[in-house]
């Protein structure tokens, strides 16, 4: 049931007409000569895999799910392991990878683009490969070079794959009080002991080996955050030559039932005096680990715009199909028994609620990961500089913004099938499932208002937020004098200001009180996430106003889905504003026994 | 795991401090003698009820689901025979029901209480008794003397349930194409054969007998919602003595896989030459059926804030106990690892948003019941007259406005839980899950929407809405000069104004365009929500002001909650009006094709 066609339409205008990514990587000396065949060719590649193999797996392995098989085995569902074994010969696994080590070399944005197509296709699958490279991009930044010779081919060539193992029973948010412990060895490793929850791809029957990147701390740490230190934790330990070798003491006590994702196989990990090796400096794990928690939120960006646009598709094509009732201004479909429900405008806002939100979020999602490339590559420092502040800064609103427009739309496409939505047999209800997860995890979308707020804005005194500022005025000013821009520039502009207004005020309440930061913080991220979007629809906006003399209809779709997020979701801000400005008081002055 | 206990002080605040109930059913004849001590008792035996029998098989019963045997049989999960069985002889079904066929003959709002809790407890389950009081209902208002006689004593005693049968695979909203057939027997009998979906309880092992209300149309009726008849069609046919007789021609076909309330069988159930009586006047089906659906909208609400109250229970417990994190003034609990995580006022926030909207929904509904008993029962014909016109206009908010915040809520409480709310094990995903049919079944909430705009107030010039309106500015009048109610006043007035310019500027719309209408319907009804909402709260806070000075935490807890309400939740109108107002161009220019 249901389908899933890339939308390598709309994902090209995005890098070559929005982003002109094939001039912009000139300044990357290690990018320069991609070009923009290159970049279709394989994002058509990858989207045939992703429609023709992982698709189709996508309902099974919900239904199936993974299997404990007892003694820390676990089965992933049927089809997994074969979907796997081909991803890995047609090097996928290497495609935003070091070409020191095998990888192939291409920017973060087609690496992103590929993601975005292979969570649209099968999110639990995609947590195999996606936790992988996160591990590679760890130990590619913190690693010792013997542990990159050993560990980064063979992440890259993904016969290895990846976790992270945060979170302990008693900790998750707060990792300032984990417990489990690194007693060194003589040899220079370490023993490791301690119990680890809710480890993504934790244990599964996909690759030869697992590479555990595991968060725990030496005898002589201190207490809290600054006393955590970061291990390379292999399943197998691996011999001289680099291949699997003895079983290490770190073993899958169990798996989780959850409400969704069931075919990725979330762990218990009971670490027995596992053998261990530091990465980065003693006490300052959580830095490296945040390499891999960034690229982790930017990953649930990613599955969040997937699930966007793969539940778009589905409920648009039930939305013209499915008959119900005739239109109030008169039938459109004389000749059939009902008219199809997109005649209906609340259907019709509920569609283009979904499309502008996968449009806005991709538009968003690519130029993000073009930041990370100039960060990474850039030959101009300056621009390095600037493009890790805004990636800094919008990371939490990439994670929280799209996460919660993804839970938002998959419901609305669910709605858009009345009770068959509710049946799992047409599997918009798995989509809802699967989404739920990406508010809560790297970080509940309100520990991401919390870093954004707190973080990334306030602590700097708003000075990351005057440099994304800055694009929206300079947007702002030069187009803001031509006639046929006003409809998207004023409300831009007028949401910018507001944005200003709004941070400067609540800057001033947390100087008396910081418990009004923490009162803000959601409102605040979602107010800031649609200056984010108004600014990158008025930029589609512009294009499609450029290009639509040429007649495709392209543009005048494009035109009006910016009308539309303008007129109808943009609004939200007149509530989030206030929600924002109306402070701590009514949430603290209730002492706790009158809840 | 988990905990329910009835909500017994608050559901007695509302009875008696908000609505008065003792002195209200002074006016009912048949209820005249009923008294808060009785009241009260029934309220604590159900709830007793609920946490000990019902709410304990709530997980286990989403774990098994029900399942098909075959041969059209279905089993439920275990335990809920015997928790049936239990309900039965101790005359739960019976509480509301009319006294000549075996009732208790208690007011709606009585037995809408009890339901609150039923669906605290366990939604799945209730659902059986549920929709046998639904056909009870319908039989009671339009049944012929004969099956009055036959049907209702066994629906009252409850060793009969019921259905409605009305979705085919083909229609679900648009009931006017329905295609199952009714032909005429010799004994004044009907045969009837079709296939209808998605029947909530529409076999199990809960009772000898199952009593099916089905939709279906007679040969010479007319196309469309005027050729549709109604007629009762039992699984087993009574015998003249009343006790089930021959098996009727109506079976189980299979049931549904879905998202949520596992533990109820959703059947397709096919009807092939099924012997069924005509109830109403024929190809007046619907109007017959809607005595039915109108409980059922009712009941939908009352599942809602079932599953509020009990969500925020299990959430409130979780935030006190679960340490995570400093609050950012300072520890909070120096002497543990942490501060429990309900001194970050983001969980406040939507622990608040919980208890805000659990009691906002406890007020309006109980009110509604009050009002379906002045309806039904009151001495005065105008009197009745004009409850029936305000439960016309509520019925739609009370159905969408409290399921569209029962998700939000279950959502907010499962987030408090973090990864741990994903689980199954802490059954926090269950109510996210079970509460999502609430914004389906029954009609859509863009259904109600539309009825609630175009019908409801439209339709008759807005006279039903000023009738609310009237209750709005009595109260306005009467507190609005006091200075402690300025807080409360002043915000519903102000939405009270808003509504009423809204409405009238909608209303020139849709004389030139009806697809306003449904272009506005989903936004209207969530700011006429929240005048609802905002009218409850007030009252709630002059009973609030008036009592503190008892010392009773209670009344402090409940205006904290109001303030909250006011400063937190009702700001969600500032972007549902512009929503409203920013009218249909946006939803219909874009062409079908360029979606």
């Amino acid at each position: 049931m249901g389908q899933y066609a890339a939308p390598l339409r709309d994902m090209q205008f995005v890098l070559h007409e929005l982003l002109n990514v094939e001039a912009e990587v000139k300044g990357m000396p290690k990018h320069a000569d991609l070009d923009a065949d290159t970049i279709n060719q394989v994002l058509e590649e990858a989207g045939k895999f992703c429609s023709e193999v992982l698709f189709p797996l996508n309902q099974s392995g919900d239904r199936e799910g993974c299997t404990y098989e007892g003694d820390g085995v676990v089965r992933t569902p049927k089809g997994f392991k074969e979907a796997y074994q081909q991803y890995v010969e047609a090097g996928w696994p290497a495609l935003g990878c070091d070409p020191e080590y095998g990888g192939q070399g291409l920017p973060a944005f087609v690496n992103n683009a590929l993601y975005e197509m292979l969570n649209s296709a099968n999110q639990a699958w995609t947590m195999y490969p996606g936790l992988s490279h996160g591990a590679y991009e760890c130990l590619h930044a913190h690693g010792t070079p013997e542990q990159q010779r050993i560990y980064l081919p063979k992440l890259v060539a993904g016969v290895w794959t990846g976790t992270m193992c945060l979170t302990e029973p008693h900790c998750g948010t707060d990792l300032g009080i984990l417990r489990t412990k690194a007693e060194p060895n003589v040899d220079g490793s370490f023993a490791i002991t301690g119990t680890k929850i809710f480890i993504s791809s934790g244990e599964h029957d996909l690759s030869e080996n697992i590479i555990h990147l595991v968060l725990a701390r030496l005898p002589d740490a201190p207490p809290g955050t600054k006393g955590i230190s970061l291990f390379v934790v292999p399943k197998f330990i691996p011999t001289e030559a680099g291949e699997p070798g003895e079983r290490n003491g770190i073993k899958c006590g169990s798996i989780e039932h959850k409400m969704g994702i069931h075919a990725n196989s979330t762990c218990v990990m009971n670490l027995d005096n596992a053998k261990g090796w530091l990465v980065g400096e003693p006490n300052r794990g959580l830095q490296a680990m945040f390499v891999m928690m960034n690229a982790a939120r930017l990953g649930v960006g990613m599955q969040s715009l997937g699930l966007t646009e793969v539940a778009y598709q589905n409920s648009l094509v039930y939305a013209k199909e499915r008959l119900q009732m005739r239109s109030l201004t008169g039938p459109k479909a004389p000749e059939k028994a009902a008219d199809p429900i997109i005649v209906h405008p609340d259907v019709r806002r509920i569609l283009l609620t979904q499309k502008a939100y996968a449009e806005g979020a991709r538009a968003f999602s690519y130029w993000s990961a073009m930041q990370i490339d100039k960060e990474l590559s850039h030959g101009d420092e300056a621009v390095r500089k600037e493009a890790a502040d805004l990636v800094a800064l919008l990371t939490p609103i990439l994670k929280a913004f799209l996460s919660d427009n993804a839970f938002e739309c998959t419901n609305h496409a669910m709605q858009v099938f009345g009770g068959h939505g509710f049946i799992a047999e047409w599997g918009m209800e798995q989509y809802v499932r699967d989404a739920r997860i990406n508010m809560i995890y790297e970080g509940t979308n309100a520990v991401q208002s919390l870093d954004l707020l707190g973080r990334k804005v306030l602590a700097d005194m708003g000075a990351k937020l005057r440099k994304f500022g800055k694009l929206v005025t300079d947007f702002v000013e030069a187009e803001g004098v031509k006639p046929e821009m006003q409809e998207f520039v004023n409300p831009l502009a007028d949401i910018g200001d507001k944005v200003q207004k709004l941070t400067m005020e609540i800057g001033m309440k947390a100087m008396q009180n910081q418990d009004e930061v923490g009162a803000a913080a959601v409102p605040y991220l979602r107010t800031v996430g649609h200056l984010v979007f108004s600014y990158f629809w008025a930029r589609m906006a512009r294009i499609a106003l450029d290009k639509q003399a040429s007649g495709d209809p392209f543009y005048k779709s494009k035109l009006a889905t910016a009308r539309f997020y303008f007129a109808k979701l943009l609004p939200e801000t007149a509530a989030t504003i206030r929600q924002a400005r109306a402070g701590a008081k009514s949430l603290m002055e209730i002492e706790e026994a009158l809840f």
